[in-house]
C-alpha cells in the first residue's frame, strides 16, 4: 500500500492524529486493509496527508499499542494477523429513565422498618461534615484501616460498654458498609461447612444471606421466651443467629434463664451464637436490657449492631465485635480485604458520638418514638376482642394477632383498598407455619400522630373493630 | 422475704428505680436472694423504701423484662430459678492508644498504590456535600437502591461509553463499596464451583479474595502480550481475571490480536472474563486503550472499575458492569443485599461527574502525573546498563529490571537503609518465578518532581548506575 486516502477535516473538533488513527483501525477492522499489508511509512504518509510528522506518529503509536498493527524494524508498519470475524458492538446508549420509580403509593404505610427521617440531624451531620473535610485532611482520603478508623471503633466501643453492657475493646471492632456486608465478611472469617440457627420467623435477609454463602441453614421454632435451646440442640447446628434484646418480628425479650441456657449451649468447642442488635436503643419501659454478649463469659458471643436505625438506613455504618479467636481468624484470613466505609463518613460519625450529637439525638427520637407508639396503644384501646397485643414494649412495631378465622391476606388487601400498607407476620417465617393465626405487623417510627390516629380509625372500621368509647 | 434493705442513695445521679433494680439484680445473682424467693410486693416496699410506688414498680418491671423474677397472678413476683453458675464478666475496658500508630517512616515512599492527594478537589467536593445535605433530603437517608442510585449509575454509564468504549445500560451496573466487596458480591451472583485464572504476576489482594471465597484458583503465565490464552486454556478455568488495559504490576497493554484470542476463549458455554479497569484513566501517549468489554459480543466480559485511583482511595466506590445473564441472576439471587455505599456519597459523586468535575480533575491529575513520569524517567537517564525501564506508558508506575545476578531483597534493603521505600516485583507473583530477574517497581503519584529528583540520585549511588552526565 502506497497511500492512505484519508479525508481530513481540519475544522472538526476531533484532533487530527485521532482522525488517522479512527480511519485505519476501521479500514482494517471492515479488512479493507489486509493483514500483513505494510502501512506507508510515518514520512510519507504526513507529507501525503499535509501533517506535521509527529501527529502521524501520534496515530500509529496508538494503533501499535492496541496491537492493529506492527513495527518491524527497518521494514516499517505491518497490519497485525486479525483472525476471525470482529466487529465493534453497536452502540445502543439510550437516556433511559428509572425503571424503579413506578410504584404504589400508600396514604399511610406502617413499615416496620421505618425510620423517622425529619429528625435527622441535618444541621449537624452537615457542620460535621464541613469540619472533616477541611483543606488539610489529605490523610482522609488515604486507604484507612481495614477495620476502620480507630477513633471511631474507640468510641463505639465507649458507646457499646455504657449503653449495651457489651464488653469489648476497639481491636474487636469491624466497622463496616451495613450487616448484610459484615455477615458475608464474618463467612470470610469462620470459612466454610457450619450450619447456621435462626429463630423462626425471623429477618428474611439475613436467612436468604446465609443460604446464599453456601451455609447449611436451619430454623428453630420459637416460645414465648425466644428461641427453643432443646431445638436448638437437637439442630445440629453449630451457628446460633438471635435477636435477644427484641426480636424480629416477634418483639421477644429473652429472659435471663435463656440467654443462659444459650450461653451454655455455646460453650461446647466449635459453636458460636451471632448476637443481632438491631434496634435496642428504642424501648420505652424502663432501662435497656443489656447485651447478651455482655454475659458471656467463654468469648462465644460475636456482636452485631448497626446505625441504620438509631440514626439513618442510608449512611451505611454496622459494626461487628469478633471474639478474641475471631479476630485472630479474621487477622489472618480476611484483614487483607478493605474496608468499607469512606474515612470521611467514619469521622463525621465518630465526631458525632464523641461529641454528644448521638446521644442528644437518640432521646430526641426514643421520646418521639414513644409518643407515636402512645398514640399507636390508644387508637387501639378496645380491639382486644377482635385482635391480641404483642411486642409493644421496645422497637418500633408491635403486632395484632387476630382471633378466628380471618386470613392474613384478606386483613392487608382490605386495609389496601383504603391505601394503607399493613404488614403480614407470615412474610417473616422461613419455615412454614400453617396453622398460626393471622398477624399483622404495626411499624409507627415514621408515622406522623394524626395519621396514627386516622388510619387505625379507618382500620378498626374495616376490620370490624367496636368503636372506642372510651376515648 | 419480707423487706429488702436496700440503702438508696437520693443524692446519686443514678436514678431511685435504678438502685433498687441493680441492687435486686445483684442480691439474685450472687445468690443471696435464693431462687423461688418470693419478693415484697410493690406496695409493701415503696413504703419501706419511702419511695414512690410507680419507682418500685419502674424496678420490678425491668426485672420482670429481664427475666430475674416472674410474676405470678394474684400471688406476686418471685425469683426466677437461674441454674448454674452465672457472672457479669468483670470490666477491662480501658483508653487504649492506637497499636497501628507506630510503623516505619521513610523519606520517599515509591508506592506503586500512591494517589496524590494535594490535588484532591477538596472545595468542590465539600461544596457538593453541602448541597447534598440539604434539609428537604430526608429521601436521601431512606435506604437506597441495592445497585446505587440510578442516577450515579447513568452518569457512570455514559462515562464509561465516552471514556471507556464500554457498552452498557445503567442497569447493568452495581455501585459498591470497592473492588473487594464487589468480587464477594459478584461470587454470590456466580455461585460456587468455578475454576478461575489470574495472571501471574497480579494484583494479589484478588488472588486471595478468590481463594477466600473457596474458589478454585490457579495462574496462567504472562508473555510480552499479556495471559498466555493457550496455557488459559490448558489450565482448566472458567473464570479469567485479566487486567487488559494497563497489566498490575507489569504495565503491559494487552494488543487486539491477544484481546480477540481471548474473547474467543470465552465464548464456551459457561465462561466468563472479569475485566479489572483499575486506572486505564492515566495514559501518557495517545488515548486510552478502550476497554475489553466494548469488543464483546457474546456478552462474556465483567467490567470492574474504581474512584480509588481516579479520585481517592478512602471514597470507598467502586462499580460493577454484569452482562444480561449475570444480571438476571443477581437480580433472582443477590439483589436482596442492601447497597454499600451511602447515599449522600452517591449524590455527591453523580453531582462530580454530571457537571464536569471529574473531567477536569483527570485531566489536572494527568497532567500531573504525567510531568512526574517524565521527571522519573529523565532522572533514570542512562540507566539501561544497570537496568531495563518497562511498562511506563501508562499507570502510575514503572518497572526496573536489573542486569546481572543482582538480588531484588539487596535492591530494595540498600535503598532502605537510605530511607526509600521501593517495591520488589516478586511480591506480586503468587506462583513462584525463581528464574526472574531482580525487578522493582516504582510508582510517582504521590512523590512531589523535587523528591522524585533526589530520592533517583540517591538510588542511582547505591546501586552504582553511572552519573548522568547528560542532565
Amino acid at each position: 500500500m502506497n497511500e492512505l486516502a484519508i479525508s481530513l477535516d481540519t475544522k472538526s473538533k476531533v484532533p487530527l492524529y485521532e482522525q488517522i488513527y479512527q480511519y485505519v483501525k476501521q479500514e482494517i477492522q471492515n479488512g479493507r486493509i489486509p493483514n500483513g499489508e505494510k502501512l506507508p511509512s510515518t514520512r510519507s504518509l504526513c507529507r501525503f496527508l499535509e501533517v506535521s510528522r509527529s501527529t502521524v506518529e501520534l496515530a500509529y503509536e496508538q494503533l501499535l499499542s492496541e496491537g492493529y498493527i506492527e513495527a518491524e524494524p527497518c521494514r516499517g508498519y505491518f497490519v497485525s494477523e486479525l483472525e476471525g470475524l470482529y466487529q465493534l458492538k453497536p452502540q445502543n446508549q439510550k437516556v433511559l429513565d428509572d425503571p424503579d420509580k413506578k410504584c404504589v403509593q400508600y396514604r399511610y404505610d406502617f413499615s416496620p422498618s421505618g425510620v423517622d427521617l425529619k429528625s435527622f440531624p441535618y444541621n449537624v451531620w452537615r457542620k460535621l461534615s464541613k469540619e472533616s473535610l477541611m483543606d488539610d485532611r489529605a490523610e482522609l482520603f488515604r486507604l484507612g484501616h481495614p477495620q476502620g478508623e480507630w477513633g471511631l471503633r474507640n468510641a463505639i466501643s465507649h458507646y457499646l460498654h455504657q449503653a449495651r453492657g457489651v464488653n469489648c475493646s476497639p481491636e474487636q471492632i469491624i466497622v463496616g458498609a451495613g450487616n448484610d456486608y459484615l455477615l458475608m465478611l464474618l463467612a470470610t472469617v469462620m470459612g466454610q461447612n457450619h450450619k447456621v440457627a435462626l429463630e423462626n420467623p425471623t429477618y428474611r435477609q439475613a436467612y436468604r444471606l446465609f443460604k446464599n454463602l453456601s451455609y447449611e441453614v436451619c430454623t428453630v421454632d420459637m416460645d414465648a421466651k425466644g428461641m427453643s435451646v432443646s431445638e436448638l440442640e437437637k439442630s445440629g447446628a453449630d451457628i446460633a443467629f438471635v435477636m435477644p434484646s427484641h426480636q424480629y418480628p416477634l418483639g421477644i425479650v429473652m429472659p435471663i434463664r435463656r440467654r443462659m441456657e444459650l450461653l451454655r449451649w455455646a460453650e461446647q468447642e466449635g459453636r458460636y451464637i451471632i448476637e443481632d442488635d438491631y434496634d435496642s436503643e428504642f424501648r420505652y419501659k424502663g432501662k435497656p436490657i443489656p447485651a447478651l454478649q455482655g454475659y458471656d463469659n467463654h468469648e462465644k458471643v460475636i456482636y452485631i449492631g448497626t446505625f441504620s436505625k438509631s440514626i439513618a438506613p442510608a449512611i451505611r455504618m454496622s459494626y461487628l465485635v469478633l471474639t478474641p479467636q475471631l479476630l485472630k481468624q479474621y487477622q489472618e484470613r480476611s484483614s487483607f480485604l478493605s474496608s468499607t466505609v469512606s474515612r470521611v463518613d467514619q469521622l463525621i460519625l465518630q465526631k458525632f458520638i464523641e461529641e454528644g450529637y448521638y446521644e442528644r439525638h437518640l432521646n430526641k427520637t426514643r421520646a418521639l418514638y414513644k409518643s407515636r407508639h402512645d398514640t399507636l396503644l390508644s387508637a387501639l384501646k378496645g380491639i382486644e376482642p377482635v385482635a391480641r397485643i404483642s411486642g409493644e414494649n421496645a422497637g418500633v412495631h408491635l403486632l395484632l394477632t387476630f382471633q378466628g378465622g380471618v386470613r392474613e391476606e384478606e386483613l392487608i388487601s382490605r386495609a389496601e383498598e383504603e391505601g394503607i400498607r399493613v404488614y403480614g407476620l407470615s412474610e417473616y417465617y422461613v419455615a412454614p407455619e400453617p396453622d398460626s393465626p393471622a398477624t399483622i405487623l404495626l411499624g409507627y417510627a415514621n408515622m406522623q400522630e394524626e395519621s396514627i390516629r386516622k388510619a387505625i380509625e379507618i382500620l378498626r372500621n374495616i376490620w370490624g373493630v367496636p368503636g372506642c368509647e372510651s376515648d
